[in-house]
């Protein structure tokens, strides 16, 4: 497999090459760029010193046809140029941006405040949430890869409103990110001084994932609610945990939940539904495309606590992006994503 | 003012000496431990040097009535016992530990799983939220300190309550807290291999401060519910941060909850209600007796989202408890807590 | 006192106003800021909300006159512009930057690659390393604040150097800081994904603090020699130690290093000479304007490794500086610095 | 192959898991461990979870011969007793504790305070430096895995020492860790509110890697001299730096000793010898089995700094242990072992 990654240097980009670098299928990997062409990749990024020592790229829409697949890892408003005519065009693509993310354009221009896709390019894109779009994945040319909030809410929450177990009206969702989310260009949020021994609350009620959160609830769930979604910024790199909160419906016990969620990923290597333990935290899906989800009920109150956890670069970004490159070709899921998360 | 302190050797003490330090009625502070009698303070804690190099003195009942105050800062189910002899025996008495701040024995039996304090002696004793409760503290010959999550939540949200602003039977209360509180004694929750870089949920709906919780809003905001409250470990040594969801009542603007907050903390010192800013976060009181808290409403959903962020130790603990003792002595409240928070 | 400080917004700035609010007599703190003018500064920095919700001023060299004070916190190249007219003008002029520190010209041209501060106004200054020349700040109109690394590492290596004890020749110095020292500006080297968890060496025998060393120990400890600095960037925000490795003059043993350090500093507030311990470590100075001194002879090299730790934003830059002003008016050298460490 | 790997519960143990999971010839992996008999490992360590749900095994001498390896990862003490009458019984034997690494029993007994294993078994061991020692490797049943402070500094030093470009009897190694190393035994020096934003120094002069290094030093250098040698804590959980400084032997240049280092490890995967940059940094070889180095030499002291950083857990230990498992097994060395860093 030929590949191309627009947008090498960002962190997307980097754990694109991570996690490549071991695939069997991957024979060539191309590293495009918007600004520093001719620079050597390990220059740049000294770790990957005698594994990618090769020139960044400068992108050309012709020679980009070349490629069996095209990851793109940009910021919004890129790729919604980029990429509509490269469909079909050859390459399968795979957006990790937000740019193909919402289907309604006016979604886009209201939280993005940019000009949105195509509306046709949009309509021929197909959600990359692999676990519940695996047929539509399979035959489209463009894949918007879900963003990393979106991705360890829902994973966590259809089964049960699609099973009307929870009621996603008073659903509350209180979820927390690694720094790394923030990407590689430094900022006031992502400064060491003032992000180190810190927890900061932002976006509240404002952050571009909440559209993407309803749509999935939607369009996987079948039921429309805006939802309350709230964002927190936690003092370590990686990982996102999503707390959320929802009234049971009537008679439904911890038990039953469990077992929806167990049913519904049965099967699916990347899912893993947790039993009670002691401590339920984001280190134990450190650097892989783990997603765990753990539930609890409380009595006292009849509402339920859904709790998951992923790397947000991995299954968040790069490696549901592999796993959706492993679909399109027909792999096995797990292929070149099958690590043991860095617990320590 | 001659004080003793009880349990020296834990965090609370340690923060306890920071401050008395430098109060400037605090003459001699003597420090009590059950364990390492008779060694130099300064030897455990070389950072104390030259400040505190006296030997650690032993529990001796008939000694602390010496005192003028006597801070406790010890684990669950010890002033439960050492207290109740000494309450009207001349020094007041600060206990920062859980055991006399609920006044249902079977609430803390149920919670704590340990003897409660006898009836008596909780009766006596003052709940030491001092912003809402003062007439009582003043009273008091024994102060129960708040908890440092409870001491977060109510602050935020009591005038809302009582207003009948929002609506606490939908309150969804999810609480991070930096690493600090849980003490100094070393154990898997607290290794720093596997807590740096790593964000964990724990406790959920078991967590001994919820009654608490249910308790302030109740004698407080005088309404009877219960909440679904659940706490994260945030890889951080200080710091809580308190986000709260609750249904709005109608016709309730974010303007009315931020008049309604800035009326009833009004001239109080500690209490910081903030307007809309790009980052609200747990730095800004570090190290300081402060309680900031900041609103926002979602016209969406018609919530309010409460945030406050406290030093888990200081107005947490030990800030909060020289506050009280400032208050039993007819001291201005600032007094020795004058300090402006390590925001770096 | 009248105080007015000049780049109130940077770190230095802010440890200045921490301290200050507490000092018993400052009575007026104006802050001067380059670039945003007019902004309240607990806009710019919501902690400091109810202790500084003054405007920023514009720097008005003629205004500048009125203070007592003076403390300056700017970039390299600012002040060697800027003080030289207001020498002598009325205010002592307490300067944070490097731009007064080395006494060659020359020096500072190869080290800073700036141009150099007038001949005459570097004559008339005094450096601040406060325990070693007190005599010479007394009289100053302009102190040149010491460096943070320079500071840790002379206040340790100055009596054993003075005395013969050890060898300057064979010095090594390796040094390690918190990433606040770099300030706060946002850049790749204090960007919290690719600085937490993570530690860089950096400026090997190129950091602009080596003359300042040498010149130190040629000054006060009157030897002359090229010394081997290394700095090393710690995932920590506040903090420096510097370990100095040295050969051992003849027949010198472990107690007589450490008498020599004690009798030095007899009765030196800040200077704590440390026996054994179990652990020795920056945060048993952390937020203070402590140095701790610890020494080991190892008789297998005949060497001595000396470790000093402090706050790199205190005694390191703002303490000292409060510390010098202390020293010019006279007062107590302690005021408004008695702190206890925030050792957790 | 089948694999034993005992003391599996520890973070040595962890690692070997994390890469024999993806290990090409491994193909059964059990887990010993001497006190939790029959718990599901991942139960212990949820991040196991559909990676290693088997029963831990109780240590039994007689079944431990059906292994093709049996790895040792265990407290110092242990394997000296348990190996001795595994050697030549059947499977390849790499201990990965100190137990067989000095080859002076008194050296042991001085450094460890406890029993040194048979002479007899240390005899039969090779030192698994890998680099180094690839052809007693080969041939021996019993590998001592090196220590992670000896393996940073040795593969850094050797080729320098070999070929006298620099002088070991000035050598000073100032060295650095992540907690990781401290193991999986909560206690004051990894307690998180202590370690988190703190650098502590500790056994100055005092390492029982001093031995090691020396003896490797002696081995592979042949130059027999002391080092001084001292350790630091830093608040991350891995990575090792050692910065080490030495006295240039004469006309000695920066390139030379550049090219001496590439010249020795040309061909060898895991060892980069890296160019100047602008920072070096642990997290470079973040995960991985390579160790990287750089070095300067100052032309104003006419000495070298010569610094390497490995993963502690990986080169430092695991990795290491599964590349001379490779060469026992004639392998390539990087089977297994193929991993990109995580810088990020």
């Amino acid at each position: 497999m030929k590949i191309g990654i627009i947008g090498a240097t960002g962190y997307g980009g980097l754990e694109l090459m991570r996690f490549l670098h071991n695939h069997p299928e991957a024979q060539q990997i191309d590293l495009y760029t918007s600004s520093e062409e001719g620079t050597l990749f390990s220059t740049k990024y000294p770790h990957t010193t005698n594994l990618y020592d090769q020139p960044l790229l400068k992108i050309d829409q012709e020679q980009l046809t070349d490629y069996d697949v095209l990851f793109t890892s940009t910021p919004a408003g890129v790729t919604s140029r980029l990429l509509p005519p490269l469909i079909g065009s050859g390459p399968k693509l795979i957006d990790l941006s937000g740019d193909f993310r919402l289907k309604e354009a006016e979604d886009y221009e209201h939280w993005y405040k940019k000009t949105p896709a195509p509306k046709e390019a949009i309509e021929q894109s197909a959600y990359g949430l692999t676990e519940w779009n695996k047929e539509a994945i399979r035959k489209a040319d463009l894949i918007a890869n879900p963003g990393c909030y979106p991705t360890a809410v829902l994973l966590s929450l259809l089964p049960l409103i699609k099973e009307w177990l929870i009621d996603p009206k008073g659903l509350i969702i209180d979820a927390k990110s690694g720094v790394s989310g923030a990407g590689n260009t430094p900022g006031p949020m992502t400064h060491f001084s003032e992000t180190n021994e810190n927890l900061s609350i932002y976006k509240i009620n404002q952050h571009q994932h909440i559209p993407e959160i309803e749509q999935g609830i939607e369009l996987f769930g079948n039921q429309k609610t805006p939802v309350t979604f709230t964002t927190h910024l936690v003092p370590m790199t990686r990982g996102i945990m999503s707390t959320s909160y929802a009234p049971l419906s009537e008679c439904v016990t911890e038990e039953k939940l469990l077992d929806c969620l167990r049913e519904y990923y049965d099967g699916m290597p990347f899912i893993r539904v947790m039993p009670e333990s002691a401590k339920f935290c984001t280190k134990q899906v450190y650097g892989t495309n783990f997603c765990d989800i753990h539930v609890k009920v409380d009595p006292r109150t009849n509402r339920a606590t859904i709790v998951s956890v992923i790397d947000n670069l991995v299954k968040g970004a790069a490696g549901q992006a592999i796993q959706n490159m492993n679909v399109l070709f027909g792999l096995k899921e797990t292929t070149g994503l099958n690590e043991v998360p860095l617990f320590i």
